[in-house]
């Protein structure tokens, strides 16, 4: 299956993959919703326009013509596969309507170096988990000792927590540094400045479909009509901060100040062909989050550091999605499973993934060991504990195919000096 | 100052309150921005369509002609002033404007009874602090022993999560008990079922106005000028569901089935007159949560309860909320202190709002002291250690002024049984 449209080898964006975002015209300035294709964005609201989309779903919505993807999220599994084909389709060599019509074409698709990506939804409500047992071990080792490492509800349910939506920013959004609360001394009072502790969480998340009414629930057998696509996200942390504020009530400063998502959402039918097994559980779940065949997906991650002086990013980490103890169908299942209404373009992620060797770690905190193992970066760079000022993490994620990646693109962030 | 509308003895809403609500009109379906009134709404889309608000930043916008606050509660103090003043010499007995206009009062002056009230605003985040230290001190002692009661961070900072956004519902929202995993046994595997320890919590909550750019703060001496106005917020808890998830990221699904609001914003200007001091600290806060002056207002709060057998709601707690440790300003100055966007509507409530007194404490938790002091229900009620189906709750909230009440209404919901 080949598309006419220029697709540079080793591309995160084939035909097999067509990820949606939405995208600023440089011409008029319009927010529409696309899909990147090799180095281009096909703008899908152009093509709505002039009727390429004939699902009855679609006839009197405009769902393309938006600054968000919520709309089109709204509309469920059977359309969004119905878009995708259709897609699929126009974007063939052996397909003319779009292929031999210049005047659509110059229109329609666009240079993604020409294009301003944004925020692919409104987020209504934004939900972390900590899904990785290897990093849920770690951080409780460093936080509470090895005893008390992994407390004894993790294995029963995916822990989470409500995060900060208005927050979460597109990737290339510069993030500064934030200020708060520390206690670096437990015999004297908490003193109050920039973090000196200012970290990555490298972690994937979703955003979700149609969803669930207030007081319904969403079963784990029927979670997957509900997760529209995937993301990379980069929950930035505060360590200082978060250590000395979160008992009892959990994570807050130390996490609100910003969270990158990157600006292309893979939808999940370009990832089945990834779908692998999950980690063996420690025991059987409860009813409500037992399933049977594989939920986990072989997406390989990395995490990479620029520091000011450096003229390239140097990779610090690479783990996999398919570490997750808990799946993205369980994560949906017990969220709802208490009534809790999950709404079109809610955010739901995954915790830091972490691996289980060392250098597959999701955080800085793991890397090196709370600092007390820096990192060495290459040539005059020196090293790292943690984030300085100038520093620009770049995050990465793709499935391996035969012949092609699926990928997510970059998510992207620059650490300005404190206020 | 006396207004030509018909406020009967003892309502929550004369002149001097005048607060904000949406509410759906009976006639067309509309839904509009109204203020209280007596037991009238007053429509100010209709007012403003006949052109009676002059100030120039409501020239070109329409924000009562909306479903929501939010558009309004953008705009700014200096407009909430305006608006609040033109709002109230229209309703004065010496102004003729509104009094003389028969059509224009009979389409812009409409019963409260025959009103649905909505949703205040779109909430873009909710934020739940934990600032009355009675609570977290009675709380903590339940779940973590006298000594380890309060946190050594608590007086230190305003301790707070992110609650879930979604799921705030108006006033009079039937509540469905959640299901969910409870480990009664330490010793054996948790259980899944409907929550056996279903609760409310009594707290009051502010709306926010123009709010922050990300990366920027709002100093705690600047904080006003973005609290909008007041709620009554019922913070429905499910113990035993909160007790076995909550570590170490805080509470999620065991408060997250529903959050109810009153449907009336009081703004701040009407509590002004209620303005008094609040507890003496403990130690001087750090210089960015220092503030002078009195910041908490004289508001009474009460909790009733009605069961099935009941003719009539019966207060099971008097409080207040003078009680509180940390201010609403304090409280915005630390949620932006990092950086935090706050936009307009967010939501951010106190935190259960118990006095020093066993009949002050803001919760079943509290008032039955984790169920070992049942309270007894008059007539044939019976007792009570958590809510049951069918039971009501009832809050009210009035700052109680020389010859009137600026009062908030209701905030009520009914216990459905679990599905």
């Amino acid at each position: 299956m080949e598309t006419f449209v220029n697709v540079p080898e080793g591309s995160h964006f084939p035909l097999q993959n067509l990820p949606y975002g939405v995208f600023e015209r440089p011409d008029d300035g319009e927010r529409h919703v696309g899909v990147a294709i090799g180095d281009s964005v096909l703008d899908l609201a152009v093509l709505h326009e002039r009727g390429l989309f004939e699902h009855d779903a679609l006839r009197d919505e405009r769902p393309f013509d938006r600054p968000s993807l919520n709309a089109f999220m709204s509309l469920g599994r059977p359309v969004w596969q119905a878009v995708r084909e259709r897609v699929t389709r126009l974007l063939r060599a052996d397909e003319p309507a779009l292929r031999n019509d210049e005047a659509l074409r110059n229109h329609a698709l666009l240079a993604r170096d020409d294009v301003t990506m944004l925020l692919p939804a409104e987020i209504g409500d934004y939900t972390d988990f900590y899904s990785s047992k290897e990093h849920a071990t770690n951080v409780g080792t460093m936080f509470r000792g090895e005893e008390n490492a992994l407390k004894p509800n993790w294995t029963w349910l995916p822990v989470g927590y409500h995060g900060r939506a208005s927050s979460v920013v597109a990737s290339g959004t510069d993030v500064r540094r934030p200020c708060g609360q520390q206690r670096p001394d437990d015999n004297a009072p908490p003193v109050f400045g920039p973090t000196k502790l200012l970290d990555f969480e490298l972690e994937m998340g979703f955003f979700t479909g149609p969803g669930n009414a207030l007081g319904e629930s969403i079963a784990v057998e029927d979670a997957e009509e509900h997760i529209f696509g995937m993301v990379i996200v980069n929950d930035w942390s505060a360590r200082d901060i978060q250590g000395w504020e979160y008992v009892p009530l959990g994570p807050f400063l130390g996490k609100s100040f910003a969270t990158t998502v990157s600006p292309w959402v893979v939808p999940m039918a370009a990832l089945e062909p990834f779908r692998t097994g999950g980690p063996e559980p420690d025991h059987e779940p409860l009813e409500y989050l037992k399933e049977s065949g594989s939920h986990a997906f072989d997406i390989h991650l990395e995490t990479a550091i620029q520091t000011e002086v450096m003229n390239a990013p140097h990779t610090v980490c690479r783990s996999n999605f398919r570490y997750l103890y808990w799946s993205m169908e369980q994560q949906l299942a017990h969220h709802t499973v208490n009534g809790c209404n999950v709404r079109p373009g809610d955010l739901l992620a995954s915790g830091t993934i972490s691996g289980p060797t060392p250098d597959s770690y999701g955080s800085l905190l793991e890397l090196t060991w709370r600092g007390a193992e820096p990192l060495d970066l290459p040539g005059d760079a020196g090293e790292r504990t943690f984030l300085e000022d100038g520093d620009r993490v770049v995050m990465t994620a793709w499935a391996e195919g035969d012949d092609h990646r699926v990928g997510f693109g970059e998510a992207t962030g620059r650490v300005l000096p404190a206020r």
